[in-house]
C-alpha cells in the first residue's frame, strides 16, 4: 500500500443546519451565519489554513415536507431550511483565498444547459480554475412542483436528460471556442479570432442550443465534475462522467466493492483505471485529547434534534417517518420495503439496534447519520488512514457538526498528524483544482472523458447559427 | 428648483467592452481583465471610494449576431462578446465594500419564479440590503433559440409573463414569510415558527408555485426594482412595479415629457408622486482641467470601433445595419422604417448629421451612442446639474470607457464638485440600497406598491403546500 495524499474536502450548505441537525443551537449566537458574506469568507479562510482541499456546497430546491406532511419540523429545527443559493458565494471565497477548490451542486432538472455553462465558465474564471460542479438530478417533489413540473420526471429519465444536458455542457466547454481563440491583439485590433469560435448545432431530445459558448475558456473549461448516483442508473452516470464520486457508507468492504463496480463501469466506458476518485463521507469531532473530543461530543450531544434527523431522512426517502414511533422495534415498522430501508441505515454498524431513536439518537451519535470519528488528531488522522486504506477511498467529504469551529480544530489537531504521514497534499496558487485533486499534470479533462471528443468537433462552422426562421423554413 | 443629491451610479457588463465599442485595445493589458476577481473588486472600491450610489450590471443571454448575420464583428471587437454572468461576481464585490449598491440585470423570460426569489433573497443577505435587479424581458433572438422557445414569445405577451412573474416574486418575499417568523430561540430550539411561514399557493396562466418561499427574509425583502422598458406596454409595466426607471436619451424636454408620463402612469396604478426615481445614461471623460479631459477623449477616439457600434445597433434594432453604406446619406437608407429609427437616434443632438459615420463615428463621441460629457470636475458637474435640473432626472448611470480608469477620474474631479453642491449623497453602511436612492427610512418597499398588498395576504395558510397528487386528485 503506498502512502497517498487524501484528498480533504469540507461539505457545507447555505442553512443553519445542514447534516448534524439540531446543532445550530450550539454555535454562539453570530458564529455561524449563513446569511453574512463574512462567514463564508472566514469559513474559506480557515478551510485553506487547515489544509484542506475544497469546499464543497449542497444544496437542494425544495422544502423539507415529507415528515407529517408539512415543513413545521425542517423550519423550527433548521434542517436545511431556510436555504440560500450556493452558488451566489463562491465570488466572495474565490477572492479570499488562493489555492482552496470550490465544489458547488446544480441540477439539471430546472437550468438550461447554455446559462448553466456560463455559470461555470464564470465561476471557473473567477476562481482561476478551482471550480467543480457536483451533477445532481433532483429528489424533491416539492421542488418539481414550484418548478413547472407536474411531479418528479421518472428516476431514468431524469438521468437521460441529464446526459443529454451534459453532452450540451461538453460541447459548449470543449468544442465551441478552439485553443487561440483569444487573442487580445490590441494592434489589430482583434479580441477573439472568429475563425476559432464555433456554433455547435446541438438538437437533440431534451434541448435545442444551436449557438456558439457565450463565454472564453476558462482555466479548466469543464469544471471538475463530482457525482453521488448510487442507483444502478446513477452509477453508470458517474461511470461516465464523473471524476470524482461520493460513495456513501463507512464499512470498508462494501465501500470496496461499490467502488471496484464503478471502476469495472468506467473501463467499459473507455476510461483509465484512475479516472474516478472516490470520496467517503465522515463526521469529525477533534480536539487536542481523546478526551476532550469525547466531551465536546456530550457537548454537542445535548443539542442534537431527533425529529429533525427523522425529518430529513423522510424527505430523501419519500417516507413519512413521523408515522412511525421512535421506539417501535424494527419488526412493527410497516411494510416489508419500509423495514429493509431502515435496516440498511445501519447495516454498516456493528451491532446497530433497530428503532428509529436507536438510528438517530445513538450514544455516538451527533444528529443525523452514523457516528462521527471522534478523538486526538492522532485518533482521528489513524481512523482516517485505516478507513481510506481498506476500503479505497481516496479521500473524505469531512461534515463539521459546529461550523467554523469543527474545520478549525481539525486543521489544528488532525492536519498537522496527517502532513507528517504524508497524507496532506501540497498546495500551490494557480493549480487549479481538478490538478489538486487528480495529481495530473494539465488543467484539463484527459482524454478518455468522453467530453473530450468535442475538441476540434466543430472545426470550419461559424461563430453563430443561422437564425431560427431561416432554420426552419418559416418566416421571420 | 431645491438641491438634492444626484443618484450617481456606474454601469458595467462583465464583458471586455461594455458601450464605448473597440476601448478595450486602450486598457493596459491587466486593466480590465472582466474575468478577474480581484477586477471586481478593485472597480466597487474605486467606486465607493468615488462617492457612488451603485454598481449597475448589464447581461444579455445571446451573441450579438444581427449585423452581417454572423457573430465575427461582435467576438473580433469584444462588442459585449464574450460575456460571463453578472449574479456570480456580487459577493465578492459585497466582500469588498460596506456602502455600494449592486443591481443586477435578469431575464424574467428564461428562469423561474421561485429559483430568482431565492437568488435574490441570498444576494440581498450577502449585501446586506444592498441589491437591486434591473427587470428585462429579453430582447435577443439569438437566446430565445438557446433557450427552448422556438423563437421570441411576442412582446406583449413578454410583459405579461412578467407581470405573473413578479407577482409570483411579490408573494414570496413579502408575505410568505411575516416578520418575526426568524426567532432564533436556542432555548427553546426555535429557528423560525412554522406558524408564521406560509405557503403561498399561486397557480396562474404561467407559473405555478403552491409552496413557501425557501429563503428567510433579507433586510430589503424585495430588491430594488430597476426597469428601462420604452415601448408603451414596458412603460406601463414600470410604471406599476418600477422603483427606479432607466430612460434614453440626453434632450431634456424629451426627458421631461417621457418622466411625466411614467409618473402619471404610475398615479393611475395608486403610487405616489415619489414612488419612481429616474436616471439618464451618460459617457463622462473627466480630468484635472477641460484642456486634459478633450486630449483624453482624442486619445479614446483613435481606439473606436465604428462598426462595432453598428454590431451593437444591429442587434438592438433587430436590423443588419450592416447592408448600408456607412457614408450614404439617410435618404438611401432603404424604408422608411428603418430611416426614422435611424433619425430617431440623432433628433436629441442638435444639428446631427445624417449617415451612420455620422452617428457612430462623430467628432464629439468616442464609440457607442450619443456625445460624452467631457471636462474638468467643474465642467461635468455643471453639465450633470443642469441636465438634472432641466429634465428632472434624478440622477446618472455613468458609463465608463476605459474602466476602472474613467471611474476612479470621475471620483477625483467629479464628485468633490458636486459635494461641494449637495449634490452627493451622504453614505451610512447599514444603510440599504432602497434607502440610499429613495431616501426613505425604512429598508422596505413602501405601501402603494402593488408588492405590498401581499403583505399578510397568506396568514393562516400552512408552512407546505399539499402534494401536488392530492391537489390534482390523482394518485401519488
Amino acid at each position: 500500500m503506498t502512502t497517498r495524499p487524501l484528498i480533504l474536502n469540507a461539505v457545507e450548505m447555505s442553512t443553519a443546519g445542514h447534516l448534524a441537525f439540531g446543532l445550530w443551537r450550539r454555535h454562539a449566537p453570530a458564529a455561524r451565519d449563513y446569511t453574512d458574506v463574512d462567514y463564508w469568507v472566514e469559513l474559506g479562510r480557515v478551510l485553506e489554513d487547515g489544509g484542506f482541499d475544497a469546499l464543497f456546497l449542497a444544496d437542494a430546491l425544495g422544502q423539507l415536507d415529507t415528515y407529517e406532511r408539512s415543513a413545521d419540523r425542517a423550519l423550527t429545527d433548521a434542517v436545511q431550511t431556510p436555504l440560500d443559493d450556493p452558488l451566489l458565494v463562491v465570488s466572495a471565497i474565490a477572492a479570499a483565498t488562493s489555492t482552496l477548490g470550490i465544489g458547488v451542486t446544480v441540477s439539471t432538472t430546472y437550468e438550461q444547459p447554455y446559462l448553466l455553462a456560463r455559470k461555470f465558465t464564470t465561476l471557473d474564471h473567477l476562481t482561476r480554475g478551482r471550480i467543480g460542479w457536483n451533477i445532481v438530478t433532483s429528489q424533491l417533489d416539492s421542488a418539481a412542483r414550484n418548478l413547472g413540473l407536474e411531479r418528479q420526471l421518472p428516476h431514468d429519465r431524469r438521468y437521460e436528460l441529464a446526459q443529454e444536458f451534459l453532452d450540451v455542457t461538453y460541447k459548449l466547454w470543449e468544442g465551441s471556442w478552439d485553443d487561440g481563440a483569444v487573442v487580445k491583439d490590441r494592434e489589430r485590433g482583434v479580441y477573439a479570432d472568429p475563425s476559432k469560435v464555433h456554433a455547435i448545432g446541438h438538437s437533440g431530445e431534451y434541448f435545442s442550443v444551436p449557438s456558439a459558448h457565450l463565454s472564453e475558456p476558462s482555466a479548466q473549461r469543464t469544471p471538475v465534475l463530482f457525482q453521488a448516483g448510487s442507483s444502478p442508473r446513477g452509477r453508470a452516470f458517474a461511470a461516465r462522467n464523473a471524476e470524482v464520486v461520493f460513495v456513501a457508507g463507512i464499512e470498508p468492504v462494501a465501500l470496496r466493492r461499490n467502488i471496484e463496480e464503478i471502476r469495472r463501469l468506467a473501463a467499459l466506458e473507455g476510461r483509465g483505471p484512475g479516472a474516478i476518485r472516490f470520496i467517503g463521507l465522515v463526521t469529525v469531532i477533534a480536539d487536542a485529547t481523546d478526551e476532550a473530543a469525547r466531551a465536546k461530543l456530550r457537548d454537542y450531544q445535548r443539542y442534537r434534534s431527533v425529529e429533525g434527523s427523522i425529518a430529513h431522512f423522510s424527505a430523501i426517502t419519500g417516507i413519512d417517518w413521523g408515522q412511525y414511533d421512535l421506539d417501535a422495534p424494527l419488526e412493527y415498522i410497516e411494510t416489508e420495503s419500509n423495514r429493509s430501508i431502515l435496516a440498511s441505515l445501519t447495516k454498516d454498524v456493528p451491532g446497530a439496534a433497530w428503532t428509529l431513536r436507536d438510528v438517530f439518537a445513538s450514544p455516538d451519535g451527533v444528529g443525523g447519520y452514523g457516528r462521527p470519528i471522534v478523538g486526538s488528531g492522532a485518533t482521528v488522522a489513524g481512523r482516517l488512514e485505516e478507513l481510506a486504506d481498506e476500503s479505497g477511498l481516496d479521500g473524505f467529504n469531512i461534515a463539521g457538526a459546529v461550523a467554523i469551529e469543527d474545520y478549525r480544530a481539525f486543521g489544528e489537531h488532525v492536519t498537522p498528524v496527517l502532513a507528517e504521514r504524508g497524507r496532506v497534499s501540497e498546495k500551490a496558487p494557480g493549480r487549479t483544482l481538478r490538478e489538486a485533486l487528480s495529481g495530473a499534470s494539465s488543467p484539463l479533462l484527459p482524454a478518455d472523458h468522453p467530453a473530450a471528443r468535442y475538441r476540434g468537433a466543430f472545426a470550419g462552422r461559424p461563430s453563430a447559427a443561422p437564425p431560427l426562421a431561416a432554420v426552419a423554413g418559416t418566416e421571420g
